[in-house]
């Protein structure tokens, strides 16, 4: 597992996945957990124990897109996609059994809500969830008199580290994920690449370190007022440290953002309006990772844990899959600091009003 | 042609739809159309003519979403759909050529920038093309120096006039639209419906009405700001009487919407923020007729002009397509005025503080 | 009292008046009104008992903007203006003694928070109030863990309804009034004008009309997307028929607004972004009557109700003020309806897509 | 004048000040610095000739709020506050000559559109004008069709640099300005405190440090989405290291941030939303200087460069003021790095996810 294998196409065809679905997390203080997603994020309760909460976006009908549970260690216990059929259930499971990983199958689901689902570890080491069958819960798109200042209307992606980005993507374009973007040098080295299923610019990306670890998980708002919002209320809160980056606007993407740290320090993104994807030559947009807009488009330095910090994930056993460290050059370095650079308009020279080596 | 016949379902597969794409309409003048949707509403110039003008969105890569012509009388000649290759533009030509209706396959396109299309005058009455094969140009999505405080950034969906939906609605689901809300009564009469392809609410409408006729084309922005500004620029340059109908929210997709009509009466929506459909088992919406807040959730009285005023539709000669009255009950009569009765709360006989016979 | 006098102009120096401060309302039912102005609005709660709710904004820092009372018939009560010393409001009771008006002076206060006050019933039959000593409550300027998506954030200004503007305007003018804006037609007939002390456009306006009577009383949000999602909210709770007008743009004031009304028909304006006013020389604007954007920035009609309805007033003694008609012609008649008409450009006889006699 | 002395009160009375109203700064370079503030911010030009350009904003209407001079070396020729009147012209000049400042009185104006105007050498070391007699321009605030999305409608306020902020917080005061906010710590040291006339936190500040220089001079936006955008396009321009810090909300102020800097170093705010102060006895609000977000309410660190960085200015010949250094404790050095300190919960020693010494 220490060392990363090329990663062959299986002959059978595979799972038509909709879009990512629901994630699920350990976390080692439920009320705490509870707080910051429920109270200071708002999203919507769908069933809750002691042990475990279920929460939704507002514009979600199905039973969740975030479960909470409490376990000894933080940790992302699935990745979980949705899929057009029962059907493509069972070519998943073909699937990945083809390409040689560990899968379970459980009729009663493995969490609630969701039944007949798959779950695999796949061969980048992730545990990925493949579900048709869920319970359909009430939409509340029209209950804004239940939509505070930040609502957040939908689960937007997942974002995952891992060392080798190009050997990732080839496994993840051949699950029938579609590249929209990506960060690359003049070398040929990919810093990280981006993923569709459903419309949007994202259903997944692979960002390059040591793997396998979830770096965020992203939901939507309608406007960027929205996210603003939800900064102003942390800080009215005084939990204004939980604002780890932004909110600013990405290069990549195109779309308004803002990460946050959860309690257990899982990270979450709030995000709003990047753009259509669903065409089949939809071009693809490369962006150089010497680029100073390419993360944040005002040219604004990404904090160093930004890049460094992510959640471990665990194996189908609930036992965290071990780490393999990036050999390629990694994006902090070769933009920060000084052994970094980052230009803002390619070739200039003339330095502008920002930190340190950033410009 | 001046009854509605039941509509066969082909054998054939019909086409990978992919989005609506482009709309063809027929401008009386086209300097007057220029500046109302380059100098008022900012869409983009692709190529222009003393005779054609082809404009798209500032995220679009397709080389246009709209083409004006100048012709003697206004009228709607294409509304084109893009599908997934060139094979689907194959079926979509047998899939017409089995339904009986008229068909007409073009290698070099029948407007610029797309090549290889077909274009077929459908069993509704309505002229569709059919495409793969187009010019990719720039993205502007990045180009916020270009765009304005109310830019346009995406075809959103047409809206079409048809005496008899529950008909028109079977041909659409026959064809691999997905109904995702609709208007009805307690007698089973359906007075509008809405369907997808790509993940929003809908790629077209169909509006019950003498028809075929075209009842708008929509842009999206990425707030509800912008809107308001468009709104605004028109107050400014005195073209407020451009404005038919909103802002508002409607009930029905949960959008933000404004509608204007252009120099020939075209009627334009300007929209936002409805939510995600991709799923196949995406819960269908449906509203009661008498609900005063299906079409304009606050409330406010859909003006008559929106009701009774379409644009005709060319067939592939170019000549008018005869209209066919409504049979079945009139969402206006039954809603507006002396005869007609619209509740905010069922059940609720309490008056509220509007206008006339709407509460 | 039932025909206009003409005002003398005192010969003692007028208070010098800060700002509208506060209105005192009779509700009928202080429950439907608390779920009003407290569950819906979003006001803050200062004080409250079974008879009386003490409400204030976000931003205030004086103990209360709206005092809710209960009683047997919707009325206002008064007025509440704050001068800059306790020496102005001795020079209120003077100024108004001079004119002849009943004057009532309380050490207590005629309300909680408020000390050392004087009420008048001024020359136009309106109940004022002038204070200085007043508790100061916590400004939840931050607190925005409190602050809903449709928070109000300031008391803005009230709006009095009386038929003889031009008589009105010279009584406000001598009071220290600056007019901002007003509405005219070629005659010099004033149908309604805008008067501020603090830097905005107005602190109370006169709307020509059956008087006296208030119009509305007027709280300001910080972006217009706040007022849309009181709309939305008010939707959503099935409350649509509350809303009387708007959402939209003034021509006059530049602001964009919402009318609802409250459970016993007190209107309420929810306004944000009008300009800064403070200079002596600040410009009047004057809206000529039949400008059909001067109302409504974007051409759309007022509802009759807006023009007709209006709040009574009581005396000191808590008896109704008795009506006076206006005489001079009426904004509504001039400019709604088969009699009246309203152009978008002036001179300009071309019809748009409006609703009747419109445009 | 290199150590600061004891600033007496006069005995005459000062002048009624209504606002900041215009500042005159000197650039090296009138086509990058036109290229700034007309193409990017958008500003509007009431004159220009070779040498200098007089700017507005879109609700102004005096003449001008930016002198733009072109000159050898970069500097503030002078802070424009616009008086009641114009026997307030002449009490400045008697005020500040009875304190001893060097004054300069011109009928024709020191600038274009301004007459009758005095010009001072304060005793802090700063130029500032007071002027009554001013050219009108149009008032464009309806003019939407010219505002573009980062609109600027507002000067909203100056702010200069000073070594000792107690000491010219008794010389503003004496001059009428009332303190709104300030920055302090718990041995009784002033780090920065803001001052305003008009009804908002601030017509100028004084921050602590090396002086008398320029900090900023801030121009607002009706809505935050505004100032967005003028990151959004200055990226799209590839200007992004124009942009020195935020948006962000500020804790001082409450207001929504940015800070940019202009070709020539001068740094530009862009601020909307702050709140209304116009009562005399308004409260004035503390911050800890050691509380992390009194100027970044979400915790942010100010970058170094907006600390030390700031604009000279010039006498009433035209030469640099000399700079005295601040004695007291600097910001910077007390909140960032590894000897100063910051928190985000007073009492609380948990770290939160930011960078370094911050939290």
């Amino acid at each position: 597992m220490n060392e990363i294998k090329e990663i062959p196409t299986p002959s059978a065809a595979p799972p038509d996945i909709l879009r990512c679905a629901y994630m699920e997390i350990v976390v080692s203080d439920l009320a705490a957990s509870r707080e910051f997603y429920v109270d200071n994020l708002g999203l919507v309760v769908t069933w809750e124990s002691d042990t475990e909460i279920y929460l939704r976006t507002f514009e979600e009908f199905i039973h969740h897109n975030l479960v909470l549970r409490v376990g000894p260690e933080p940790a992302v216990a699935a990745f979980g996609f949705r899929v057009r059929s029962q059907e493509d259930v069972d070519k998943a499971e073909a699937y990945y059994q083809e390409l040689g990983c560990e899968t379970k199958r459980s009729e009663e689901g493995f969490v609630r809500g969701i039944r007949n689902a798959v779950r695999v570890l796949d061969p980048l080491g992730f545990p990925y969830e493949f579900f048709y069958e869920v319970d359909h819960v009430e939409r509340l798109a029209w209950a804004y008199e239940r939509q505070g200042a930040g609502a957040l209307v939908r689960l937007d992606h997942f974002n995952q580290v891992f060392p080798d980005v190009d050997n990732g993507a080839k496994y993840l374009e051949a699950l029938g994920f579609k590249r929209t973007e990506d960060i690359v040098d003049d070398d040929g080295v990919t810093y990280a690449a981006w993923f569709c299923r459903k419309h949007t610019v994202h259903d997944t990306a692979l960002t390059g370190g040591a793997g396998p670890r979830m770096h965020h998980i992203a939901f939507s708002t309608h406007e960027k007022h929205n996210i603003l919002y939800i900064c102003d209320k942390l800080g009215a809160l005084r939990k204004s440290d939980m604002i780890e980056r932004g909110p600013g606007r990405h290069g990549v993407s195109n779309a308004f953002y803002l990460y946050l740290r959860d309690p257990d320090g899982h990270r979450v993104e709030i995000y709003t309006q990047d753009y259509y994807t669903g065409d089949p030559d939809n071009p693809l947009v490369s962006w150089d990772v010497h680029d100073n807009q390419r993360r944040d488009f005002w040219g604004h330095q990404v904090v160093p844990s930004w890049y460094t910090d992510a959640s471990r994930v665990l194996d189908l056993d609930g036992h965290l899959v071990p780490l393999i460290e990036r050999e390629e050059p990694k994006e902090m370095d070769v933009t920060i600091g000084a052994d970094g650079f980052s230009y803002t308009r390619k070739g200039d020279t003339e330095k502008g009003y920002k930190l340190g080596g950033q410009v």
